[in-house]
């Protein structure tokens, strides 16, 4: 049977988040999501694409927040009304987890969800269907199976969570014996060196009543709040009752809330390229370069540059003798940034967080 | 008797030129001369500034083209119209020269001119006075001397002519053995070594008369033409005379054309501080910097940046984990250039020229 055959799965794109780590590209009004970083789809066009050849259309859903339903309406056009569920606030990946669950178990009490998110970079679409289909065929034998997509490590990354893979129940697939958060660069190695833990790649297949249960358990607050919302689904109570549960909601990963304590949790390791393009410098280390090792885009005026990534618009910008900078001109801003510090943009959006407070005109 | 007392001592100010070496900064309509590299006041204004200690301001001309008129009637509008001698085009200082010379004469036969570039830093003013003053007594004893003002190199220029400094006249006056183009950087090192040479600064002092009996021995060309115009001067011929003859003369500077050439030279070694500001590299080298090496103008956001030039305007510009970096940034344009690079910028207006002509959108 290949997965289209099943008609209860359902995949969830959580596009809620507001990143800052591509300031000055993306703002909190038009995240990392709706760029087209490495391509002329955005990433979350390029997530739904991929999602196509697996799920019916209309099975496709968005989890985000009202001040994107611009960029959702622009870019995801054959997304119906139904299709868009907004979050209040955005509250972290549980809530948001949790409130699609309710919305698909409502639909199909048998529904699968494929949870992705929307702005992480997959290059090679057929061992993504490849590997969801044995995640999907996991959760079909196994009703009370949580499922991951694990990543194999290529170095000793220090910005991803990693899974620690158990016993192996299948070709690819592990139980998962631990998660790890965000390591020490000298846990990185060991991570790296010992050969048993992957990269978590936010990737997860359940069935929605199945991550609903495990939410009770484990979440039981957000398991009430989101039973409260459920009872007024496609109602005019909705939007008062979802702002009033949301408003006494904490900040909570899926991950941490949940994962972590689950039992019965799989990984399933992937075969396809995968980036979380969490920096400049990742942007950089994926994009094809010219003979000089530049990611050039716009037509900057170089002489002497190497191994840089320079993305500029209409105005006349020139480099000359600098290397292994990441420089990103838009209309009204400016990066100027070492590739080994791509990471220090979060400071510089909280600088100007500060600066806008202190000077608001 | 001082300076001040002689009443036969005019001012040229030569700001015809039209540098791209400070591009962003300055372009063809508006060149360095009228830009406030290091100060409140542009280069011009503290040029002619420098010399109202020494000349009445009704003697003070400035020499430049007439798309220059905005900025100097802007810059300088205490000069009256026959203060301004515009040339028909900018044909380098030979031709410049022999012109104002031609207008000093005309006014006071005994004239003796300082002439001085528009766009030079001189930091000490005094210093500046009294270095003229020995210049000025040179000239007002020998008529015809023609001098310069030399400055002792504290490091092997590459960038500067030389001056080969003969027999000791009086205290820190030479005859001059020889005028030297800019050296390779082994004879820069060798002229350093031998304490025998000075920069040449580009500031002269002669008769208006001496200097053109000069240019009719060794530009005989020249002195036709500038003889021609100056019947003119004055009547209402003098626009379409002035255009024919210079229409018909060739860039030479007054180093090449006739100081390298001429007997009677001599050079007056300065006291003052000076700067050409040849290169951004220059300005940040004569500017103050704060504690991690940087000279910055305008507000920028940095993290983790040294010894670096940063001039920004109203947009949010960060930077992250760069040294040695000039970064200008305009409304139009943007330059990141290491600051050991900066000559190369002259290249990039080059590369700016062709791209426009190609694509004249």
């Amino acid at each position: 049977m290949t997965i289209t055959e099943n008609d209860h799965i359902f995949a969830v794109i959580m596009a809620g988040g507001s990143g800052t780590r591509f300031w000055p590209r993306s703002r909190e009004s038009k995240p990392k999501q709706y760029l087209a970083l490495t391509d002329h789809a955005t990433l979350i066009q390029a997530t739904a694409g991929r999602l196509q050849g697996i799920v019916s259309p209309e099975k496709i859903s968005v989890v985000s927040t009202r001040p994107h339903k611009k960029w959702i309406d622009e870019q995801l056009p054959w997304l119906s009304e139904k299709q868009i569920i907004y979050e209040p606030l955005a509250r972290n990946t549980a809530p948001a987890i949790g409130l699609a669950a309710v919305h698909v178990r409502r639909i199909d009490p048998d529904g699968i969800m494929i949870v992705t998110p929307a702005d992480h970079l997959i290059s090679n679409t057929s061992a993504f269907i490849d590997t969801l289909q044995k995640a999907v065929s996991t959760v079909e034998h196994n009703h009370d199976a949580l499922v991951t997509l694990g990543i194999q490590p290529s170095f000793p990354a220090t910005g991803y969570g990693y899974i620690e893979c158990g016993e192996s129940k299948n070709d690819r697939i592990y139980q998962v014996e631990s998660f790890r958060e965000k390591p020490a660069p000298e846990v990185a190695h060991e991570f790296l060196a010992s050969g048993r833990y992957l990269w978590n790649s936010g990737l997860f297949i359940w069935r929605a009543d199945t991550i609903l249960q495990t939410i009770k358990k484990h979440m039981p607050n957000l398991y009430s709040g989101l039973k409260e919302i459920e009872t007024v689904i496609g109602t005019s109570e909705y939007e008062n009752v979802s702002s009033r549960i949301y408003n006494s909601l904490t900040k909570q990963s899926i991950d941490y809330g949940v994962m972590e304590r689950a039992n019965n949790v799989f990984v399933v390791k992937a075969t396809f390229d995968w980036s979380d393009l969490g920096s400049w410098q990742e942007v950089y280390r994926i994009s094809e370069k010219d003979d000089n090792g530049n990611v050039i885009k716009g037509s900057p005026i170089l002489k002497d540059v190497k191994n840089s990534y320079i993305e500029v618009g209409n105005r006349n910008v020139s480099l000359i003798g600098v290397q292994d900078i990441i420089v990103v001109d838009t209309l009204d801003a400016l990066l100027i940034c070492h590739r080994d510090k791509s990471q220090d943009v979060k400071w510089v959006v909280q600088k100007l967080k500060q600066k806008a407070k202190k000077d608001p005109s």
